[in-house]
C-alpha cells in the first residue's frame, strides 16, 4: 500500500451463510494507492487479513468514480477526499467499543459462501441503539484469489525478514555493547 | 516436508530458451513425505526455491513406482531407499566445486518456457571431463502454480515469524541478564 492511513486488528462478527456467527480478530488496513491507469488517480484500498490465517484476504479498491456510486447508494454526505478519515473514525469507534459487553458500534463481515467461491463479502459498520440496528456503512469486498494471496504473502514475508535481520543486528549490538561495559566495570 | 534430508543453497546454471544462461543461487530441499494415498507410502520430494525471489518454486514428488521408471530410463543401479543418499552426495559434490573456475560437477536447470507456462524444467547434475559432458542425473520438476506458491509462502512466513519471536525473546533475555550482571558488578 503506497500511503497507509490505518492498520489495526479489530474484533469482527463474521456471519457466514452455512455456519454459526463467530467473533474473530481481523486486521483492517486502509490506504491510498496510485491507480495504474494512464491518468494519475488516487484510489482508496481497504484490506482485511487475519494474522493467524495466511489465506484470509479480502480486498476493495475504490476510485473517485466508484465513490460517486457508493455516495448515492448509501446516502453519504462527504466527498471522496474526506471519506477515509470518516471511515477510520467509525473503525476507531468499533475498536473502542469491542471489549464492552454490549458494544454500540460493531464491525460485521457477511460472507454468503466459502471464500473460494469469489463472491463478495459485505463489511458493515453497525450501530445498535435501543430501537434498532443502524448500518452506517456497508462495503463490498472481494476475497483474494490464489494470485492475490501469493502476492500478499510475498510482501508479508519480505517485511518479517527485514524485521528479523534488524532484530538479529540489535541482538548482536546489545551483546557486544553490554559485554564491553561489563568488562570495563570489572577492571 | 515431513523428514528433511537436505536443505542448502547452491549455484545453478539456469538455461532458459529465450534468454541467456545465468548462474543463480537456488535453494535445494530434499526430503521424505508420507503420501496421502490410502496405502501408507513414503515419497521423495525435491524442491527448488530462491531466497531472493518468493515466486520461484519447482517441485518433484517421486513415489516407489515412479522411481522404477526413472531407474530404467536413466540406468540407475540403486534402490529407491538408497537413492536420496546418492542424490545428496552428488549435490554436495556440486556445492564443493561451485567456487572453482572450472567446476567438474555442476547443477543445471533447463527451463524451456516462462514458469507460468507450467512446463516441466529439467534439473541436471552434469560432470564435465576433458572428453565430454556427462549427465549423472536428470530430474523433471514442475513449476509451482499460484496455489502451490501460496501454500509454500504461508509456511515460510510461519517459520520466519517463529524465528522472529525467538529472536525477540533472546534479545529481551540478553538485555535483562547483562543489565543485571552490570548492576551487580557496579555495586
Amino acid at each position: 500500500m503506497a500511503e497507509e492511513l490505518f492498520c489495526q486488528s479489530a474484533a469482527v462478527l463474521i456471519k457466514c451463510k452455512d455456519c454459526e456467527d463467530r467473533r474473530e480478530n481481523v486486521r483492517l488496513t486502509v490506504g491510498w494507492q496510485s491507480s495504474s491507469n494512464p491518468v494519475h488517480k488516487k484510489e482508496l484500498t481497504v484490506r482485511l487479513t487475519d494474522d493467524t490465517n495466511p489465506f484470509f484476504l479480502y480486498n476493495l479498491t475504490i476510485g473517485e468514480e466508484d465513490f460517486q456510486g457508493l455516495k448515492i447508494q448509501q446516502g453519504l454526505l462527504v466527498e471522496f477526499s474526506a471519506f477515509p478519515h470518516r471511515f477510520i473514525e467509525l473503525l476507531d469507534q468499533c475498536i473502542q467499543e469491542q471489549s464492552k459487553e454490549v458494544p454500540r458500534f460493531m464491525l460485521q463481515l457477511a460472507t454468503q459462501h466459502h471464500p473460494l467461491d469469489c463472491m463478495p463479502a459485505s463489511l458493515d459498520i453497525v450501530e445498535t441503539n435501543p430501537f434498532k440496528h443502524l448500518t452506517h456503512l456497508s462495503l463490498k469486498l472481494l476475497p483474494g484469489n490464489d494470485n492475490d494471496i501469493k502476492k500478499y504473502l510475498a510482501i508479508c514475508l519480505q517485511n518479517v525478514k527485514i524485521e528479523n535481520s534488524s532484530l538479529q543486528e540489535k541482538l548482536h549490538r546489545t551483546e557486544e555493547d553490554l559485554t564491553k561495559r561489563l568488562s570495563i566495570t570489572q577492571q
